[in-house]
């Protein structure tokens, strides 16, 4: 069984040196918050996660969410966790204050989603997907849906889902079939099968509202012809109560790897009740505009699985006697082992660094959307877009890596499932797959971010690091390698940047597009620790965690940092030689 | 469900190319042998695993091995694949023609348990420890033990079990605590609770050969004081024959994240009837004689891993349609998109290479067992030496990586238990841990391999990978990358080792093993891979197998290879970083 104690002191330095959390409540809409209230937020939050949501972490990975008579059951642990959610307010946070949230800007809200997601990861998906509902009928529902749903959703009284994969209709989401035929009354009849809708269905709330893309008589072919609905699993009677049940049925739960707790729902849709969101054939660009956001809390995923199991590994490592240390008679704790110390330190180094690109791009968001002017809001969503792809694959194939690096600390007791340590693996195995695989998000990061501004966004922010390097300069020997490290780090991704900026070929930059990806977060992840390095200098003498913290963003620049050097030609290695294989000449038989 | 279909021309190529199979079977004692029987070995064999073991695989994850009023029982299906694999005499191929065996070479045998292990990971761990017991009763057993068991282990009539570790005694074997108490009859009273017993009871034989480590009164503390027994499930009677139950109970099975169909055990011995293998105190030294080939076989299984991942994962994204390739109209089969074939491809690469880096550790087996001269016998020695930690760690980081892979192919279909992907990802997890941590196999390669002849039996691997380039210049431009890659690597890794080898501090050697075992396990890769292309060069033109070859080798000189230069950095960084971060500053409340 794993505790999890909130890592508060890190959000809250993370907060300060790479957020700017004073600046983020600042900005215009946040007149009610001031930086004060932020420490309060973390410690009553992080004791509520610790004491109310870890404890049910196991019991979801062991007992699952069930079908039965066409209901999904929910471990009963959850049912009072989260009437304790609910009340204690955490999942409104950031909700919009005329439909009952606090209008907390992302930036904290983003500490209390990690939190909750450390806590829960397969729990959390539920707050996490409605809150990417009540982002769509915020942007995009008419003042009528607004009234009806969003406040109950903010609060948590119903909750939401995302509801777009069907089976020949997954990464290529323009292949939707699912029908929306318009009815007398306004409203739409929606018919089709779903698969992977996350909390499609369950037993926490009156009621469950769909955000489903369906496609209307005549849509155009591909993504333009897609359009939005919102389907409640209860229409709601005149007085806006869920009355009826809808006709949207579960078909069937997936046996899953791992997050068991998260039902995970073939949905059928039979003439189901259904309101356009916005307008017709527009639902793929509604749809874009939450999926940052998703995308963002995707990457968070990767972080709080890291975090978990990092903590969980170095408990262990630290009670677990086994061997000497060098130099040493008695039995000796293994965190005493240099290799096992190198593997909780690497963990320590990438979480760290991972919170850093998240809390960057989050505060980005804020100032996209609550920036004072144009060229604020301008900026803020140009490195929000570059950051996006980079956080969400980064940090899931790291939260991949971490989770396995705890399983080794463990050893053989790491293979044995009471131990907890596999379920950490397991569960993060989903965050590199879902909301868009990390091949896309390189994709995306090479085909479109790269190219933004003809290389203007991306020069921009190597720029940003490049200039970090006087300020380490200044700092004297005690970052040296620091700067040596990220000095040659930077210089290898420019080369490959412009490589790919450069390149005409579109195969042979797709094909470097994941090398790529890699490569710069891991570049980002020595940039922040670098920043952090800076921050925590003056108090280093006096205050073991600064010490930490120095000695972590060196450990950092000097062992994974370099990984950068062995990627480059990866990244420039074209795509020639993955076609010169035959398809034959692949896989078995061959 | 996942087909196998076993790679017979690759094993084929490889046993030519990298084992030099023709002076394998020239060797003292398999005068019996010769190589054309080879092909139809390998074609018998390929047959039987697919057809017959491989389909166990699935059914043996779901249902597992289950423990009632203390025995283990196995799928059903186990039971008839078992009885025919002891029919097809295939677990007898290399055990000696005395004792009913075959008499064949290792590396001829690794080739059929690769196949084994591919067709059932789970499976083949009952017959892989079989072999270990038959190795050492082989080797130190007295002329009495021997006749009374090793025709009915080699047969597979009976099967056997290593027990070693103890709830305090896992990495740190020395801390073994279990007694033997010497009776008047001659044999021993064994007295001790052990854990992680693989295959330490089931209902596929007649008998279970326990052979445990436990210590006589008054033995010497630590690895110096360890005696080996021989503990028979059933005591043997006047005829040789199973008959009265030892007092060894099955107390109970791990739940374990993979490898369910292998029972892992917690054995109590209560006064257990055993015999003494070998003389008293000598029980660490015979564990060693079989360790090499313990650790060879666990590497193999990542190998085996690998290639079934790799081979369901491409049949997968051949018929799998998604999205368009650049330029089409049509859907596309996905690996035609060139991220999903890069995974493939790399995929191909790994599994190749760690085939080859396993078959030449295998033939260096045989010539250190059955070489003509001490010579040979000493210098094949120091190679299989060198080799074996590399092949135990790189290939079960690769093979855990690969199936992570696999899974990231079949997308959100892959992280559904019923697609066959995650068990592989869950199965290939157990490898980096057993038979010696990868931690540990780093330590043995940096503080006791590279040492050996004061430098020279790592040096003398190194020149032997230089004296390719010759080779290399003289094939022209086709392998110019290849060539390129291979010098600039091994440049890296030179240094890297020189600097290993000229360190006092021994913390600092010890931070620097993993990453040090990581880069020489990927220089040995490439550098086989490039001797496959030179061998498969004069038919790239004629035969799309060979050009695959040769692209094969070209894509991983250019896109794996130099992740080598990324390394380097960490393998010189120390240890003083690891011991700057307090203890109090790692995990959580820090």
């Amino acid at each position: 069984m794993a505790d999890y104690t909130a890592p508060v002191r890190d959000i809250r330095f993370t907060l300060d040196t790479i957020s700017d959390i004073d600046t983020v409540v600042a900005l215009d809409g946040f007149e009610h918050v001031d930086v004060d209230m932020v420490d309060g937020v973390l410690d009553e939050s992080a004791r509520f996660f610790a004491e109310v949501f870890a404890p049910t972490n196991e019991v979801g990975d062991s007992e699952g969410a069930t079908l039965i008579d066409g209901s999904v059951t929910t471990p009963d642990e959850f049912k009072g966790a989260w009437s304790k959610l609910r009340e204690a307010g955490w999942i409104s946070v950031t909700g919009a204050p005329d439909f009952g949230g606090h209008g907390f800007p992302k930036t904290i809200g983003i500490a209390i989603s990690e939190m909750m997601t450390s806590a829960n990861l397969a729990f959390s998906l539920c707050p996490m997907l409605t809150g990417s509902a009540i982002t769509l009928l915020m942007r995009h529902g008419s003042d009528a849906l607004k009234d009806q749903y969003l406040e109950h959703l903010i609060t948590g009284e119903w909750t939401g889902t995302m509801v777009l994969t069907e089976p020949e209709a997954g990464s290529d989401v323009g292949a939707v079939r699912t029908k929306a035929t318009p009815a007398d009354d306004g409203s739409y009849r929606i018919s089709g099968t779903k698969i992977y809708i996350t909390w499609g269905d369950h037993d926490l709330a009156d009621n469950i509202v769909h955000l489903v893309l369906a496609r209307t008589p005549g849509a155009p072919a591909g993504t333009k012809g897609i359009s939005l609905f919102l389907v409640p699993k209860h229409v709601l009677d005149d007085d806006g109560r869920p009355s009826d049940r809808n006709a949207v049925e579960t078909v069937s739960l997936e046996h899953k790897l791992g997050i068991h707790a998260s039902p995970t729902c073939v949905l059928s849709f039979n003439d189901a009740t259904g309101y356009l969101i916005g307008e017709e054939n527009r639902g793929m660009s509604y749809m874009f505009t939450m999926m940052n956001q998703a995308r963002l809390e995707v990457g968070l995923e990767g972080l709080a699985v890291a975090e978990r199991a990092y903590q969980h590994a170095a408990a262990y490592a630290k009670v677990r006697k086994q061997g000497r240390a060098v130099g040493g008679s008695e039995p000796a704790a293994i965190i005493e082992h240099p290799d096992v110390r190198r593997m909780l330190i690497t963990m320590k180094a990438y979480t760290e660094a991972m919170r850093c690109l998240i809390y960057d791009a989050v505060a980005a968001e804020d100032r996209h959307l609550n920036g004072a002017d144009e060229t604020e809001r301008e900026a803020a969503r140009d490195r929000l877009a570059l950051l996006t792809p980079i956080t969400k694959a980064w940090c899931t194939d790291r939260g991949v890596d971490m989770a396995s690096l705890g399983v080794q600390v463990f050893g053989g007791m790491g293979y044995v499932e009471e131990t907890g340590a596999a379920q950490f693996y397991r569960d993060a195995r989903i965050t590199p797959i879902y909301e868009g695989t990390n091949g896309i998000q390189g994709l995306d990061l090479v085909m479109r971010k790269l190219p933004m501004g003809e290389g203007a966004v991306i020069t921009g922010y190597l720029d940003e690091i490049g200039a970090l390097d006087a300020d380490l300069a200044a700092a004297g020997p005690a970052l040296i390698e620091v700067r040596e490290g990220l000095t040659g780090a930077l210089s290898t991704v420019r080369k490959a940047t412009e490589w790919l900026n450069g390149q005409d070929d579109v195969l042979a930059r797709m094909a470097g597009a994941t090398a790529y990806q890699d490569m710069l977060g891991t570049l980002a992840g020595g940039y922040y620790l670098a920043r952090q390095a800076l921050a925590a200098l003056p108090q280093m003498e006096s205050d073991p965690w600064m010490a930490a913290k120095v000695a972590t963003a060196t450990f950092y620049a000097k062992n994974l940092l370099p990984t950068v050097h062995g990627l480059a030609d990866a990244v420039t290695a074209g795509a020639d030689l993955l076609f010169a294989v035959d398809d034959a000449q692949i896989g078995a038989g061959a």
